[in-house]
């Protein structure tokens, strides 16, 4: 890759955190067109991030781990995203399920838990989709039965342990705990299929009774919702914004590398090179326009987001809510960056560019399959209550 | 599919003409999805349209054709579109190359080869690239000699016949001729590999020597370009508009099935349906104002075509370039449209319409690839350029 | 004014009637910049109207109009609005209320008040707001007694003779009925004061116990709503749809002559003129693409609203529903394409053309102003609505 | 004002210069619609202004000033822009006076003036547009004689001094100088017309052979620029970027009041208050999506400025490049932000909040008129060429 503005995609200095994903992001570009196009689930490069030592980045060093703040996790995200948003989305969310561990767990939870991640180099994934209640959760003496089924259970093919929810009918509320995989009675299913974003193996898990012992219950059911533990959801939409600026910024890259290349200019625009055209230039200058304020924005959130998981139990509501607006705001620009400059990129690059050898399709697909988490409408929505009356976004498992 | 709003997507009381195209979009419809996933040559769907009769559409009926007007088989590649913006192609090119005869050729060339496509079925592609100059003609005492290679040659591969574009340095300027496909020395290879538009057979065509006689050229080198004769690259501009439109069309009418029959309302939203989602119905009336007007100046730009191909030699200067006007503003509109439905409507449809087996991506794949034909940034200089001191646009093989 | 496109500005070879708008427009022209600046009441302006008869332009040749067909009318509105679209509106409201006694009143109100309007060449005005219910009707032996008080009532001041409604509580419903602006009790405000559209006598009507006599009473309180009836809301959003188009194509062509006649090319553009400036050529192409199509789909409104019109009784709720589909989808355009050129000609024309000596910002006071008779995401709702299911705009006074 | 959205309008704590500014932003609010529909001159306001000892918020605390850096400087043109941008610009522009003095001046001169100033509440004014070649200045024993005319000299009438440049036949290039604005055959015309921005006094200056001797020349012809001098364009640019913010946010406080306290829900909207109807909070989102990163971006270029301001002579093209870049960056998104928001709030309070009694469409005429000092189109240009290849910006008068 040739060089790029600074301010675009060069980070400050790295600290040494930064330099093993920037090497682990170069391994993956190599293979991640095919991939793309095959999809399936990525073990070997599953493989490669285990033996970065990255799945231990946000773990406290007191506990084994690299000691990240947030933005420098959620940093590592958006570079591994530029060169596979895929594997990224697989990365950010086993530090996501590290982030539940430490804002719902008890404090012998998050030191074994953690502690046996960094040493084990354990790989978490979710089976925690809060919309789908086909899982139900039945006490026991000692925990738990869990039975039914969970969609959109991004990272549970290929994890160690998995983060699960469960809808508990007496209380009308659900459960969060932790099991690991291979428990008798969980069945991942390789049967995710979206048109991008294929290899995060975001399908199906079964759970026929299977037991879940008191101990490795993280939220109980009927648990009020603390500001502290609404952070988690905070985090989630973080390392999605970061995750679609990561795809924003390779397109970027992507459409620049190939204009300086491979590009012609069109035979009626009378200049030498197709970035001496104006109009390559003027369009050049409005995605910049989406990208680097989305940026500026991602990582003030993320600075934030540190702050008020540093506090711990000590974080308000009022402090929670005006997060949970910064990071809306972050990701609906960030949202709007990846569409707009993984769609808007070949207005600039032309037909030639859509051979699939380059693979500049991925961009738009995996952050259009992405972007649908959660609706960017009820984003403008919360925005504009907040701008209208200073109503703090309703914390839920997407806000 | 169920009703659709009237002025969308239902055409005025079908002549019988736009019966067969419904019937054979309803067949290409059916396996629209797969063919898409897996591209290479649609040689079943190509018989399909050979037998549907609608290769003669736009022959006059004195020369054995259904004498359709320029409208009504630009409607045509429309409605295929919404199905199968692929094969759409190729069968709106192969009336293009019809198009080139009638313009381009004497009474006898035109007589002789329309009749004998209406009779015989023949379906035309092209070699025909006028931006890829690597294909030489050299005189001879009976014509030219063909050498060299084309790009980007739609519906070339299982095609009967071909036009042919060829680069004759002594008069500094390109002829244009008919060969049949199966022609000594001509090799058409299967090497379209993009990542939309998977279908149209795009990919390059060489020529080892192929003999040209002088009876089978439509334009000898250095002819002078009348009015009439660049006529033929608005019909090759309004063929995308239409194209665009259907792919547009189809868009909007799957995010309203889907709408319908399979998404659910947002948990948030409060309504019980996603079509009752007052975002959702912003949105969709947001993107219908971006296909009917697309609708309207398209139809318009079809009629004055009509118009102006039945004039014949009389056609004006200033009447073809009111109409590339015309076409240029259609096609624009168009190029939106698709671009901004395709991406547009999973906003609607959400996180679940991403499976691959509606294969809703599609669409935005397809008008990604198709809308860089010719870049749009120069359509809006040359509209520009119109409305600032009406001039018209210079006639070129894209204006 | 130098010679423009021929599709935006010039109507296809007008019939007499337009000749007189024309002349009429560039009457109103020449004092435009200054009355805008000033405001009031444009008494000699009116006076100009009056006298070129062109108040009678919609009434029936049977009454001694001009029996201009609705898109005649919907063009002069338009038409009268590049110049003025203050007196546009006091014109094209006028007009409307003849509209109400054709689509209310009865046969011999119709013939009456229609022939004397031709006759004494009478000025309507209106103090109708439906929105606004503090004017009352009360029922007395032979009509009704009004009281109260009626905003925005867009014409009256200057007027001959008034429509007015009152909110009937016994019915909760409203009545329509028409008076001679001159009748005992009605008082006529001078207090509109916004900051566009300033010479449209918006202001205030009291109504001081007025007596209505039945035989002025074009609608009773609780009479159920025709299809006929309920036209003319579509009316009225058609004219304000042409007065937006107008006040675009005033901006646009104002935009277009001081490039050619004023402008300097940017000192960084390396062009001779600001009219070779590429992104002056591109801005100018993207704001013909606002233009055009919302010209077209007003035009082909306009017709389908003179067709239904005409049709009188017969035309059924799904004919007066497609109607205010087109007419929502026309207005909506022209209400962007009001507010966009009006903001946006002045990136192309520069810091020097927004010397109060050329009055260029009026046409975006005069649009923002006008076009929030209401609100425009409730015609994308309506819209969305159709689009998702068929669903036709439910017939109230703005939709 | 109630109470606001804490990250959008609410500095951090502020130091006790922006509490100064607050107490003049309420001054200058109570009395700016009336005084934005008179224009003129406002000496009572700009009295105001040299009273709060403003004046001297950017001098140095060892010349007498109140030492602030830029980003408090450019906060506080911001803070004023939301009460009043006219005399927001008036004051920022005296400031820019100021770092002409710093970055040009001996260190003789950079004392005197500065001093001076503080001591003496000095207002500065500037008669300097570079585009304006029509001031000619010739060598004389001891200076200069200046002899011609300037347009666009914002601040000039009512200043105490004046920053001149003339044009130099025999360098090909302009001086720059100081003068008292009394000094002999300096005449200050009241002529700036324009439909916005009207109290910045932004008229002709004219000078009749005026004498400047050579202490007061700050920039002789032909000095080559260096990248110290060149910041002060990018002071210029900034100081505009806050200036637009300002209007920004001025237009989304005016509408989130208006929302709260007199508008009324549209009749169809089913809702009890408008700030509850969904769309009008959809809107309201978006607009925070564009005023909230062009705050965040125009901060950090502050910043950046301050830094580089510090570094004096020090300071290197690249550096100055990169934060002609993030000043270019801010700008767009400013101007983006101060159109939009200005026009687009009224889709949001509704016809009757045009009553002039609010002056709500200062924002848009403010806006419109600041924005076009220097064309957009060519920041893109500028900032596509950037993030293309690295190329820093040419320094110029504008970039």
């Amino acid at each position: 890759m040739s060089a790029l503005p600074a301010t675009l995609l060069q980070p400050p200095p790295p600290p040494d955190p930064l330099d093993a994903v920037h090497a682990l992001a170069a391994q993956l570009a190599t293979t991640a067109v095919g991939r793309d196009r095959h999809g399936g689930h990525a073990a070997h490069e599953r493989a490669l991030i285990r033996e970065s030592g990255l799945l231990a980045l946000s773990i406290p060093a007191a506990d084994g781990g690299a000691g990240a703040a947030w933005d420098v996790t959620l940093r590592a995200v958006r570079i591994l995203a530029r060169a596979d948003s895929a594997l990224a989305h697989v990365f950010g969310f086993h530090h996501l399920q590290l982030a539940g561990i430490a804002l719902y767990g008890n404090a012998s939870q998050q030191r074994d838990l953690l502690r046996r991640t960094a040493e084990e180099r354990l790989f978490w994934g979710n089976a925690l989709n809060p919309l789908d209640k086909r899982t139900a959760a039945i006490e026991t003496a000692d925990g738990f039965v869990i039975d039914g089924i969970k969609s959109f259970c991004s990272g549970a093919l290929g994890s160690s342990w998995l983060t699960v929810s469960a809808w508990h009918a007496r209380t009308a509320s659900a459960l969060i705990g932790v099991l690991p995989t291979t428990t008798d009675g969980i069945t991942v299913r390789g049967d995710w299929d979206a048109f991008g974003q294929k290899q995060t193996d975001s399908g199906t898990v079964t759970f026929d009774r299977v037991l879940l012992p008191s101990a490795l219950v993280l939220l109980p059911p009927g648990a009020p919702p603390t500001a502290q533990a609404t952070l988690r959801s905070q985090v989630a939409q973080l390392i999605m914004a970061n995750l679609y600026l990561g795809i924003a910024e390779g397109a970027f890259a992507a459409a620049r590398e190939y204009l300086a290349d491979e590009a012609r200019p069109w035979f009626a625009s009378g200049v030498a090179a197709a970035t001496d055209d104006p109009f390559v230039q003027h369009r050049f200058g409005e995605l910049w326009t989406l990208v680097r304020p989305a940026e500026a924005l991602a990582d003030d959130a993320g600075r934030t987001l540190q702050r008020l998981f540093a506090k711990g139990a000590a974080v308000t509501a009022q402090e929670r809510g005006e997060l949970a607006v910064a990071v809306a705001t972050a990701k609906v620009l960030a949202h709007r960056a990846a569409i707009d400059v993984g769609s808007g990129l070949f207005e600039l690059t032309g037909a030639r560019s859509t051979s699939a050898k380059y693979g500049f399709d991925r961009y738009w697909r995996n952050a259009r399959v992405h972007t649908l988490h959660d609706p960017v409408d009820y984003k403008y929505r919360d925005l504009g209550r907040y701008a209208l009356a200073g109503t703090l976004p309703e914390p839920t498992a997407y806000s």
